[in-house]
Formats: structure tokens, sequence, C-alpha cells
């Protein structure tokens, strides 16, 4: 058993601020580049991210089992390839090797300055090619949220959905990295329910805040991964924005689920948190009930507190936090969501993405989409500007922050944010 | 305008049985493996694999453009990102040196010998690294049996049916090759409506008859393809056996659509035919009505004239054919389904598979999926050897097969087949 906070105590010999998500016990994974050199594997601490190609060529990562491949690549999946026990003696390399009292690297000036590079003179680029995508439902605020607005408030849960982590396959082709801006979708709708549908750019544009994880490569077809086995699978996580046009979502979704509504892109954060550096953060989750079927039965802490916040900031304004909530509100976790997409022996692979579904709380100022906070644009929201928001306009630019903070340690994802273009 | 039916009056000098579905108008693409040699691009004609790279390394695809890593390959991806042109080129020149008038590889023994191998002494592999997979739901005749038996027989079809192409994303890694196998899955089902659901092994396991197309990259994030352009991103097909578990599915497809009860398994076949080969066997789809919206509209015959066919083994038992289809029944075709699909700027990938749904005919006999064809398990089917079968049972095979003929000039797919093993 790994005791996952014996790092808490630590300090790095680079400077951190204090609000930064990025300390020494975070330690994530992405792809960096600039004008200087071709994409490559990096870590972040503080505001300088870490290029662990040249650390591995200078020798630092020597003995560890990887190879230069593994670094000299614009995505993560090779580095991956090492599983989850790669992943982990990587990360306690660069937290030994950045902590304070280790002087291989910091008394090196010269290589010091090859392998920290501010941050602000770097790039990200998508840090994993994605394989399948899937996205979860499960939030039951969330979930009863739009059951009651859709469907009957007394019945706004569906039959299944306490007993089936609820979920649908997405586009993977679409998901973008953060700074990317999106188009405005067009498609069919049906505002009148009398009359014939209609074509044109959607008017309902919405945001979901949801977090996501993503797995090394599983068992073979045919297999299960169970609960307990759920963990060794999964490599980290990053912040999702699931875009949503409510609009072509209602005409279309029946009887098959969301398509044209949710694939024209969804956003990720560039850093992948691993979940070695979350696991200080684990929290129980809800009571569920009824009794859940023995393959979704699990022990222990499973949930992750990560505050979450949505900002929405208008050209030329100011950002408008409208939304604050918390992972640790899912009704359904990720040992369980996993335990019950390969119940069936669906295979997982590496690079593979999974995302929660919009994470609401209780608390209407919690809520995880226009469609909630706006009640399906009968509540407005007001912003500092004086204008209103039913959901989304043209220029707004949404910005999703998420992190974990105990014990005077922060460790966090940094930002999606992505700005939204009119219709082509 | 290229004339796709120039070929027909041509023969080979390798001998084709008229019965083949490799004729030398055809010319489909696949990979292929022995012990002897690692997997690498083919083509096929008759009874022989034609192995590309070795005719690549004897010079016989010089000055095409294109380079040894693209038939060097384990997958076809790297050839099909020369796009349609590239493909074109390598068919028409294959054509070209197999008829019966062509000498340079006919009359040198030595290349012949290493360029043709007997199909029996290699093995297929996954032709493509599939990106993602989209499935349709277009043929009228089986949505309108899905909704007269679940729903209601006088409205079976729903409101957006006629408008929308409808589709969903499903499961690119559990995508496998004619003859692997698969288990039968388990999942939550719910048999008795006023009981809790329970969890075990499919009851109700069904195969789904539906073609399938596979894309070149296309265009980027936000950008549109139209009918007329559709072509242009479509490399081939092959038959897609879209296997279904329908007592998982009923319990967990509202409101989000499938997801455990198909992304269990997936069976393509192995040779890729190219659009450019099923072209002369284009014909008239069935009139759309209402009128569909402008981005709809297409323009000349747009169905395929495929005959399909699924033939249900019982284990130590003949062939049943079970059911005889037509790919020419689709009420929405592949320009339609890919101009709906990238409507709201959804991009395409090269190896993207998209299926056609269930492919149904007016006849019961012509009926894709279990379901109907023994109308929800209510009219079991009678096999030669007496025995019944309302769904899929443990050790029965299932093989599909599917062609195109006109003027004595036969190109088909060969076959998908696979075995259903009991759950593990």
């Amino acid at each position: 058993m790994t005791d996952f906070a014996k790092h808490f105590q630590k300090k790095s010999w680079i400077e951190v601020a204090e609000d930064s998500d990025f300390s020494l016990q975070n330690i994530p994974f992405g792809i960096i580049k600039n004008k200087n050199f071709a994409p490559r594997v990096a870590s972040r601490i503080g505001d300088y991210a870490i290029d662990l190609l040249t650390l591995f060529e200078f020798g630092y990562l020597d003995k560890l089992g990887f190879n230069k491949d593994q670094f000299d690549n614009n995505r993560l999946n090779k580095l991956m390839k090492s599983g989850k026990n790669g992943s982990r003696i990587l990360r306690e390399r660069l937290i030994d090797l950045f902590e304070i009292s280790n002087e291989e690297l910091q008394k090196n000036h010269g290589h010091r300055e090859k392998v920290l590079i501010p941050i602000n003179e770097v790039e990200n680029e998508m840090p994993i090619q994605i394989g399948d995508y899937t996205d979860f439902y499960s939030s039951i605020e969330h979930a009863t949220n739009v059951g009651t607005m859709f469907r009957d408030p007394n019945n706004a849960l569906l039959p299944n959905w306490k007993y089936i982590p609820v979920g649908y396959h997405g586009r993977a082709s679409s998901i973008i990295l953060s700074g990317t801006p999106i188009h405005r979708p067009k498609g069919q709708q049906k505002p009148n329910e009398e009359e014939p549908p209609v074509f044109g750019p959607s008017k309902l544009l919405d945001f979901e805040l949801e977090m996501a994880f993503i797995t090394f490569d599983g068992k073979p077809l045919g297999d299960s991964i169970s609960t307990a086995e759920a963990e060794d699978y999964i490599f980290g996580m990053v912040i999702f924005n699931d875009w949503s046009a409510r609009d072509i979502q209602k005409w279309e979704y029946v009887p098959l689920g969301p398509f044209l509504a949710k694939n024209f892109a969804s956003s990720i954060s560039p850093w992948i948190v691993t979940l070695d550096a979350l696991e200080p953060f684990r929290t129980a989750g809800p009571k569920q009930d009824p009794k859940v079927f023995p393959y979704l039965e699990y022990q222990g802490d499973k949930n992750i507190d990560i505050k979450l916040s949505v900002e929405l900031q208008a050209e030329n304004g100011e950002p408008n936090v409208i939304c604050e909530s918390n992972y640790k509100y899912m009704y359904w976790n990720q040992n369980q969501q996993l335990a019950h997409h390969t119940i069936n022996g669906c295979n997982i692979k590496g690079g593979d993405i999974y995302a929660s579904g919009t994470i609401s709380g209780s608390e209407p100022s919690s809520y995880g989409s226009m469609l909630e906070l706006s009640w399906r644009g009968t509540k407005p929201l007001k912003l500092k500007d004086g204008s209103e928001r039913k959901f989304i306009q043209d220029h707004d630019t949404i910005t999703m922050k998420a992190h974990c903070e105990k014990d005077g340690v922060r460790v966090g994802f940094g930002e999606v944010t992505s700005k939204v273009l009119p219709a082509k």
C-alpha cells in the first residue's frame, strides 16, 4: 500500500506560489512545444515546464526502464505503455529530483537552464492520442435536474439510474485542447412542437462541467476489470468541457442518444494529473440506495474532493464565476464506472478517455451547465456588465478550473478555456 | 467523370471462379500475414492474395507516388493517407497488371510465385486501425419493425426519423475481425417490469446485418462535407455484424442510447472493397417524403445493389440461410449520412468506420436481426436439424455474406463469420 500523503511535507527548490496548482506534490504529465523544439513529453512545477526529454538525455531518468522514444514524442501514449508502475516510478523520481534537499540537478545550472522552461515560453499540445471516448451521467443532482425540467419532478430519475452508471459513447476526433476556439454548431431543431423542424445555428449552446479519467491498456476483449482493480488501469485526470447544443439534442436524442448535439467539440485541460497525486484527496461518496449489484460494490473512499468552478467572460468583459461545484458529489465513482463499462467484456485501451457527466451539487450555484443554472432559460444569469445569459452567446469564453487543497498542499489541473465563435 | 464500368469486359490471367467475389473488377485491400512473413498490405484476386509489399519491392508500383512504409505495415491507414486519388491509382494499376493482355508480371514466373500466395496459406488481420465508429439506423423497414414491436404499430417511426439519418457513437476498441469468436456478454436486465433488475449472461443475444463504410481523412473541425463531396472521403466498405444483447439494451438505453448492449463486440469482414469497385452497382434509393433539408439533398443514384445473406450454423450442424436482404433498401444513403454527421462541424479521420444500421427489407425473410426474424421471440425459426431459434444460442456460428452481380461481373466482400462462446 503506497502512502500517497508521504510527500506532503516536502518543498521544491523551484519556487512555487501558494496558489499554484502545480506544486511538488502534483507532477502532472503533458506535451510541450515551442519554436525552438519539436513536441515532447513534459511535466510542470510552479511556473516552469520540465522538459522530460532533455532530462532523460542528461541521464537523470536512467535505470527507470524508459526509452527515449517515450519522451521524444508528441503524445503520452508511448510513455503510458509503461503502465501504472511506470508512471508511478517516473513521478516519484521527479518528486525526489526537485525536492529541496536534492542537489543533483539543483546545482547543475547548465542542465537546469535546459530542463526548466518558463511556462509562458511553451505551448501545450494534446496530451494523448485518444482512442475511445465514453461520457457517463453520474451526478445525481444533474440527472435529477434534467429529469425535473424535461419529465416529471416526482419521478425525475429514470428507473435504471440508481442501478446502472449510465453512460454512452461519444466522439473522440473532436476532442480539442484548452485554448482552441469552437464554432457554434448548426443543425436541425424543433422549437415548436406543432411545426416541422428548422435548420440553423444552435440557439441553446451550453457547456457541461465534467472531469475525465484516462486509462492505460486494459485486459483482452471478453475480460472484466473489477472495482478493486480499476485504479491499476487509470493514469490520471483532466478537466472536461462537454459542449452541448440543447436544441439539437432535444430533437435528435430519442431513441439512440445524443449525437450531433455533442460531437462538434469537447475541450480538455492540457496537464494530466495522475491518480497518485489525487489519492490524498479521496473522500467518501454518497450512500447508494438501493444496494448496487455485487460487481459495482467497492471498498474504501473512492470519491475525490476536487473543487470546480466555471467562469463566463463576454467579449471585452471581465470573468464572472457562474458555478462552483465539486467532483466529490458524484453518485457513481470511477471504479464503478470502469467496472460497469467492462462487465460485458468490453476492452479498454491506453489513451481512452472517460468523462464523468455534468457535475452538479445540490445548491443552484453549483449546477454544472447553463441549462440548469438558468433553469432552461427561465432564470437568466446576470453578469457584472449588466447583460444576461440564458445560454452561451457568440464571443463568450468559458473557463473551467479544478484543484484539490488539504493541509496547505494544493494539487490542481490549471484550466480548460475556450471561446465560442459564430457559426461558420 | 470516371467510367467505373469500363473494366467489365476484362479478364485476368489469374483464374477466377464464376462465383468468386474477388474478380479482376474488385481489387479490395486488406492485411495478410503467415508464419513466413510479417503483416503487410495485400489485395486479392480469385483464390490468391496479392502481396503488395513484394509487388512494390519488385518495382511494379513505381512512379505511382507510394512509399514502402505504406505497404510494409500491419494496417491500411498509411496507404489511405494517399486519399481517394491514391487508392484509385493503385487499384487501376492492379487491374491493368493482372489483365490478361498484360505480360509484365504474367511472364515473370519468379516474381509471380512471390507475389501471388494461395489464399489458404495466409491469414487476415484487422485491415485498419479504427478511429471513431458511428452506427446509423437508416433502414426504414428495420426502424418500422422495431417501432411496431416496442411502441405503437400506427406510429412506429419516431417523429425525427424521416428528417434525420439517426445515428449514435459506438465502441471502436471492440470491433474485431471475422473468425474471432465472441463470448456471450453479461449484464443487467429487467425481464419482469414489476421486479428489480437481475444480473447474468444475456438471454437475448442477437446479430444485426449491416454494411459499413470507411473514410479517409476529412476536413478540419468546424467544416462540413456536402453530399456531393462525400464520395471523395469514402475509401470502401466491409460487412458489419453489430452484435446486440436485446435484454441489456432494453434496460439501459433510455435516455442516452445503447451502450453495454453493443460494445462487447462488432465483427467485420477482412477485405475492404473500394467505392470505385462498387460504383457500377449504384441504384436509385427510395423516394424520401417529406422532402429533406437542403444539406441532405443529393444528385444521382446513391444506393448500391449489394445482395446480403445471413447463415446460422449450430454446433455440428449445417448452415441455415435465415435472412436474404439488400443494401439497396437503405432509406438514407452514405452521402446523406456523412453530410449529416459533419453538418455541425464534426471532423472525420482516416480509418473511421460508419455502419448502416440493420438492413431489413419488406419481406419477413429479409429482416436483418433475430429480433425481427423471430418477431421478438414469438415466431421461432426452424432450423434444418429440427431445432428452433428465438435468439442466438451458445456455440452458434453466424456468417454474413455480401456481393454485387451485374452483366456477368461479380464483386463481393467474402464473409464475416463469428462463433458465439458461452459467457466467461
